[in-house]
């Protein structure tokens, strides 16, 4: 029941502070924490068991009704736990009103949208689940298939490595995330509920009790923290901030890669699109968005941020602002983690032009291991870097592979190289080479594959 | 038409690039665009006279339809502009695909983002005209009262001013506003209709005529600018930005005023809200958010910056961003203003609680007037500002004003001050002091508010 | 010795990648980088022991020169590691160039950057310790003190609470903030020393022993992604952005108390400051710089977000962007909470204002307890909170307070009030009666301090 | 003269807002600042002709002092204005001190900002005007080679057009930030000197005299606001972040083209550099920090708005972090445009690369074209898109581009297609063909280009 009628207020403050079009997401949160804390009113005995029942009947008709689209949704109730509130007494009568007995719209509401953070992570920690997946799956394929590519510095061709490789670094990123959403899920895990407006309650209420029934891991600690505090939002706003960045950079390499210019990926029409006047257009609009969508997740986390600084304590009404940004912030991490997904499994990696790129006339990407071939010999690696710069310089001039320059041209530079560079300088050796811990060796890769595959199990 | 059907596509694709649920907000600015269009391809003989009169016909009563809440708004058309397309054809036939004859998407996109953005303007500034509006009838009203009140650095009592100068500070901060709003539409103004998918044109088009049907200052100048550009949306989020930094600092003058420790304003019933638990609340939910509502606009224009960072020529699918952010500060800041318009309207400035914050016995806002007039009578400026430092100290002590200080502790200080010493720290003589352009002083604020009315008439 | 020499080079890009300004400040890291490479090199027999001990040698001595300012920091040498590298060689001689052994600057840029993380967060966790510290034993004062003061939300008075336990509500804030500082640590524990370029290395090095000497839980598991990843830079970023938003709610308290309209703590002169014009101020700066930094960091974190946005794998020069920022927020953090450190130390608490407050005449902040006393004695709670609204009403316009108003006054609104009301009524009796676990009755407040001084001891 | 000496300050006060380590740069401003202000007190008679003339005389030594880098900057006196204020004394002895009359250090600091932001702007214009004249040079230079490349939607090969109409769309994005600088600066003419420390002055002063000594267009009208106020430098840092995001889209454009899988520049190894380990690299270092930066400029913009929310008027110690946020921003435009001057002088196009990349068998830049054909033969477009799709897709299969498929599989599509078919598909045709405004045909791009050469004249 809304404390005042909406009629007597200037719309204007209607239009800004009533929430429900937004907050009734948070139904079924509002019903499991009403469930929780007439039980614990019960188990206190602060109320009968009697209108416990009652209350719990109340509650279950209108999960069915919001279930079934039934629902009176109404403004004048102005927020999800009004409207609830408001349906509840409808249909048990003055009843209803009990519920309320120690708990107020401060520690319900900031509950409820713990109960959703803790929710939501499922779906997102299974969707981040399956991406990795498809990189795992993908980097197993394509160590099977041999399939090497250069890696970039600079958006420069660097040095051959195996594409497993090169997917393996995006799943460190991701699995770094999932840690991160893991250990945010440690602080949002205090229940506010018992809090009351802001004092603590009045009654001898139990919030340990409430506090386990809804899978919290314990009761906030102190009351006014527990209606002020939104750091949980914040700090999952920032998670999902840092995956997005992980999530765009992999979402500009398939942009990148499905250019005509690199070639390296195919990506099927299930996640391309056509032009409405270009015809052998297939353009990457999922991967465009998931990295366009970035600075969507950013923005939000830079909103509440600023909403939050400097608010004294203890409850604001400019919290309020908590709820959209964080559920457009989950539904957009969401939609890009599946939309690479799909861009993962429609892949088709190009191995011949992989291939090419790194044997090109253009890029030099064994140019290292003609330094390195003539440092293990003796010369200073300085020297031999600055030798090797020149060479590769004139062979761009003549248009020619370095290993396509004849032996003498080598031997200019040191005597001692002998016919075995041109085996130093193939694509095999200079992976081969790479057999340190973290390198890009074929043992190496597959022992790394193996280690995240067991860890992701 | 959609050029490919959705059934085809992965379903993650089809979710993050439908668009449809929220472009259709630009129908209106989609339905003018074609019309001005076809009318211009009418013009230069590209489409015969009955093409043109039947598109015509079919575009209003396709705008019948969506006005009449009728229309077919559907997920497989994708966006707002292949929907309208379809019902066309459904409506007229064959002879609607004509419409797209010298028009891409990407031309048309930006042209209906750009119109939307030149109409929402007028309510924009609607608004800010009515808050301005607000503000001077207040300071009109206060100056007659002969309001006075602190005014504050550091959010320590300063010295004393007319409550009418101070309200006159937040015009000149609304003024500027409402002047980056027109230099942002200047910008705004350049049409990329014709512009087509990028390259422009290869029908004999005359952009001049449908940019001048549309209200667009002129046509771009480069095809390949008018389809990639989207600093106008930046421009205009950057503004409403600095509108909303306003707009919080107003909000918070009304939050810490109508507070008991103020209490220099009451809010009328109409602008604040109770509390579900706490009987004697009236709080400024309203100006509460819109403080914190600056969060959210600041957020979406960060989003928009960080999307269209570092992105290629020409059109990228990223810029699908550009509208939500865009609608939903526009919408923000129409709400604040809203609510500050009722705020200020609702508002009752308690003089009595304002004077005496500044004749009270802890602020000392008449010091400054002390110092001068030690200064005046020969006193070294420095000399007099620590004496008088001291001096309030020690009134602080004694729980005294300045003012009920006997002579002598004045003369102490410096034997040339005189009786008249009172009444130089008058309220009133601090006040009319500052008679010099800008200042505070009774005829210097009505001349402000004056011209300030003037200016916007 | 770098590759090439700055003056072949365009003066603007000198300028913009020259780095030795900045990132001089990582020069013991670089050193102990340098020094764990070595001994890894000579314990995998890379390195001779001779060559081991002379540039161990070498390494000591360009760590005097740095300490005693005689280092010369050279700006063709473009960075930290360069200058030591090329300052290396010029003391032992050609040596000098074997510590580059099987190491790139990408690999050591990413470690020396990740070691200053972990050595920074020593005096981060010191302060806010102090912090910590600062505000339990001011809780532990104030309790003994009996301390009380209305809480706010809406910045309203609501309800009296204990001081102690809102300076607790403080303490929970900031140990949360420890938390995820240490859970960030986590992250920033994998060393990617070995990655070389990104390849990983040629040589039979043993990146465990260099990452254990060093103080890393462990190396990195990718080579790609160790020079690439920076992700533990946003997430301290993150965290320390999270930080300013409680530090920025303390500092608005202070403000906000140390004004003449709250007047609940007065700051010493040694955290405040006066003006050149006003001789009777005392301005809370330090608080007012403590929030106003809030968006310093908060810019910083959204700038790296942005830079490493879409980033292809795997080092890109906008890396580069990853020290000022850091370096920036750290710097501004310490400051900040050093501040608010003396804020604490300095600041005199008004227990009569605080108490005045709570029993005024404007802010009833007892109607709550009124409320709940019809309803204890069997008034529906919704009928009791309309029956004491109009009753605060009422009062406010007569300026009494609630327990001013004698009892027919109750007992017209329910005849079942009587004399004990009053009791009901006091300060005491409101905070008493909050004894559910959170509240803030004193019990519970020692309680809770208790446990909080053990956690912290 | 500082009020109160350091040494009775805490140690973290005086470091967090000791200033003079950033606002020295102010210097210059600050004294002509002082030279207006005696100069206007002079004129009122407020000051003696002596006074006027000795103050000045010590402002001149102090400019010299300064000049030659023996000016004591000292940290006892806080910022700028106090150094300055401090030495005068010292200088010219107590009549020092009458330069302060009817200013405060409020509109002192408020006016040197304003000033500065006018003078920068000059050194930023001149930049931009020279970053667009190397455009227009590279314009005219690259028509009359006739070189053309394919332009990209979603980084795919859209339409070819020529390099000229290209490299004019960044000129027209960098035509409307000059623009936005220059109405940026009519917000910034506004001068606050006279406004005192809030409440404006006490002495008979004429800032019409001041601000237009120092190059203002007119005093603020209201002296909270002139103190209060700064969304000159938001408006400031909004258009220097828009300039960043078209600066970042060329630079990113410096990086794609310079890679070896576009290979259509080569930019002189005056603006790449070397790798430290491969010696093959030539990397567009400044290229990607001009694009990196941009996160930079962005977090300054986010910083102020952050700081400036919802603080009350007047002047709040917050506004201190107006300046180094300011500076740096300007610094980093300042920077990123003079590497892209660089970057654009020191840009070979490779134009061979380009017409590879138009006629290439992967990317059918010419499909619309031959769907165009089809359409202007009669068959309606979707039609003619659907089958040229179908024959992209053949013909990518094949290896062949489409003018090398033989005449019989056009006719198959439509037996209308003639000979013509193949001139039709002519890169030449294509671009000539895009004749309408806006578009890319050569006779177009010479107007344009023309155009706006003698808009930059």
């Amino acid at each position: 029941m809304a404390v005042e009628s909406i009629e007597d207020k200037d719309p204007a403050l209607n239009a800004i502070h009533v929430s429900i079009g937004y907050d009734q997401r948070l139904w079924r949160e509002d019903l499991d924490n009403s469930r929780a804390h007439v039980t614990m009113l019960g188990e206190q005995e602060i109320l009968s068991s009697e209108d416990v029942q009652s209350i719990k009947n109340g509650l279950d008709q209108i999960e069915e009704e919001i279930s079934d689209g039934r629902f009176p949704f109404r403004d004048e109730y102005e927020d999800i736990h009004l409207n609830i509130e408001q349906r509840l007494t409808e249909l048990i009568g003055p009843v209803g009103g009990k519920l309320h007995t120690g708990r107020s719209r401060n520690d319900q509401v900031a509950t409820d949208l713990r109960l959703w953070v803790m929710r939501s992570t499922g779906p997102l920690a299974g969707a981040l689940n399956e991406l990795i997946h498809g990189l795992l799956e993908a980097a197993r394929r394509e160590l099977d298939r041999g399939t090497v590519l250069p890696f970039y510095t600079h958006l420069q061709r660097a040095q051959p490595v195996l594409l497993a490789h090169h997917l393996l670094a995006h799943v460190e990123c991701f699995d770094r995330d999932f840690r991160r959403f893991h250990d945010a899920l440690e602080r949002v895990g205090e229940c506010p509920l018992g809090a009351g407006a802001g004092a603590g309650s009045g009654f001898p209420i139990n919030p340990h009790s409430s506090a386990e029934q809804l899978g919290f891991d314990r009761p906030c600690r102190n009351s006014l923290d527990a209606v002020a505090a939104r750091d949980f939002v914040l700090e999952m706003l920032a998670a999902l901030s840092i995956h997005m960045v992980h999530l765009s950079r992999l979402a500009e390499e398939f942009i990148l890669w499905s250019s005509q210019e690199f070639g390296f990926v195919r990506l099927s029409d299930k996640v391309t699109t056509g032009s409405s006047i270009m015809p052998q257009k297939r353009n990457p609009d999922g991967a465009e968005l998931a990295r366009g969508k970035a600075g969507r997740v950013f923005g939000h986390l830079q909103a509440m941020l600023t909403t939050l600084k400097a608010l004294p304590l203890a409850y604001n009404k400019d919290l309020q602002e908590d709820k959209e940004s964080l559920f457009d912030s989950m539904d957009t991490v969401l939609l890009c983690q599946r939309v690479l997904i799909a861009n993962v499994k429609e892949a088709s990696f190009q191995k011949d032009r992989m291939r090419a790129a790194v044997e090109s006339r253009t890029g030099y990407a064994n140019a290292t291991e003609l330094a390195d071939y003539l440092a293990d010999r003796g010369m200073p690696f300085r020297d031999a870097h600055a030798a090797v710069r020149k060479l590769c310089d004139e062979a761009r001039t003549e248009n020619l592979k370095l290993d396509e320059l004849p032996l003498e041209r080598f031997q200019k530079i040191a005597p001692i190289v002998k016919e075995d560079v041109y085996q130093a300088l193939t694509v095999e050796a200079a992976i081969a080479k790479r057999a340190a811990p973290m390198g890009t060796a074929p043992e190496r890769v597959r022992e790394a594959l193996e280690e995240a595959e067991k860890r992701w199990m």
